[in-house]
């Protein structure tokens, strides 16, 4: 099964996407369906009204999740060709809601950053709320999974050791198109970065260190994860950043970001519009 | 004016502090009363049941912020006896709501951590929502401070360059007991954290680097901050961890987190009970 957020004039709704067509669920949009815990039965027996696939114009998949939680430096071979060693622990950071956009939304690139980079990762979203969970109960606490970039402004990411606010700029963060259930996602997906229609990334998420179970149940021990919550899994080699010489986005390139069975996200990136 | 949100067998309710009696303002916590752009004059009219002051049960003041940033190495004194120097920008990472507890709850120590140390700090609270904000507009969006104790797992903080694991474990964090808003609150405040009594903390706010105004002009170039959101603005010397030797909190010892005007948390710690 495949949900998305869409936007109508009335307001964003909660759809399930059938080939072409994509009916309503009945919810504001998908952090909602979740948030109940029948929400698989009732998105497969969902008959709201109906639109057509090609015209949505859509939403974060999640719009408003409680938390979103990033993983960093979580691909086997891009810690082996930057030299480090494979990490005993996730290292996870935040990300706020305001920083996300639609999945063909513009990407904002703020007028205070002159080294904003991609980041594309897979996401996994929360589909009941689990603490201490053991691997099949994070497991099954997986709704499904999304495509994010976590585009990030390096120059403030390093400002201080703490890479917080160089994440969570407003209007930089795609998340979408859709959310994908398990069984229909399955494992080991393609995922690829394009800038312009050059591939910058490409990886396989079957060389993530830390997995998507294994990070719910580290981050469970934490804190209890929630329906709609969003863990990004981290991305691989090839941010601009690490270039020789560096690259980051300009205003005008399409960003586009893709995992294979999920879709993509294409974000044309813009500057800040003067405040 | 002075808010806070109490617990109810009818749910959470939003209340004005008056003297030794609570009103409540008709709403369910202060979160949801500070989203009112007149909550001022809503919260100074209010008129609804009351109840005696002693026999409260307070929430975390705000009990679901839709942020929760906090601001380390803040404080001069404490960063010119690291032997650090005093840092351009302020050091920003997140805490989640899930961390928050009470003014008179348990703080839980983590089963999975030895080494839970105390963080006592002033929080400022957001009143209205405001983006690129310049120090006036700053100003005017504070809706008033509170007290908070960044209660932190010191073995989880350092697992990894990213602090966010050590700092948002489940009931760990105290917010409240009251939002005073800055016309009573003034400036200049003395802080202090003691443990069954014995001050291992002290200071005064004046010290901070970086204040709330400050900081929340910084971080509004980044992100839009919303009514209830919190940011809480470091804590100065004397924490557990920096000791010879290192001590961290025990069960069943008395965490007290006060800040002269605004009132005081104290919480007993407790051991988390086996899942």
């Amino acid at each position: 099964m495949r949900l998305a957020t869409i936007r109508t004039a009335g307001g964003t709704r909660a759809v399930r996407i059938d080939g072409d067509r994509a009916v309503e669920t009945g919810h504001a949009d998908v952090g909602e369906l979740l948030a109940r815990p029948d929400w698989r039965a009732v998105a497969e027996a969902a008959d709201g009204p109906a639109h057509d696939r090609p015209s949505l114009d859509l939403a974060p998949v999640v719009p408003r999740p409680g938390k979103i939680i990033c993983v960093g430096v979580n691909y086997g071979a891009h810690i082996k060709e930057m030299g480090r060693e494979t990490p005993q622990f996730p290292t996870l950071f935040a990300k706020f809601p305001e920083a996300l956009v639609g999945a063909y939304d513009d990407v904002v690139l703020p007028a205070a950053s002159e080294a904003v980079d991609w980041e594309a990762e897979l996401a996994v979203v929360i589909g009941s709320t689990v603490r201490h969970a053991d691997e099949a109960t994070a497991a099954a606490a997986i709704a499904g999974y999304t495509v994010l970039n976590d585009v990030t402004a390096r120059d403030w990411q390093y400002r201080t050791l703490q890479w917080l606010q160089g994440k969570t700029f407003e209007a930089t963060t795609p998340l979408g198109p859709e959310l994908v259930t398990p069984d229909e996602a399955g494992t080991g997906l393609d995922l690829t970065c394009a800038v312009d229609g050059e591939i910058v990334q490409s990886a396989n998420t079957a060389d993530l260190v830390f997995g998507p179970v294994e990070t719910i149940a580290y981050v469970s021990t934490i804190l209890t994860l929630r329906p709609g919550d969003v863990i990004a899994l981290g991305t691989p080699g090839g941010v601009g950043h690490a270039r020789d010489p560096k690259r980051y986005l300009q205003p005008g390139q399409v960003l586009t970001t893709a995992i294979a069975g999920l879709g993509e996200c294409r974000n044309t990136c813009v500057a800040e519009k003067a405040a």
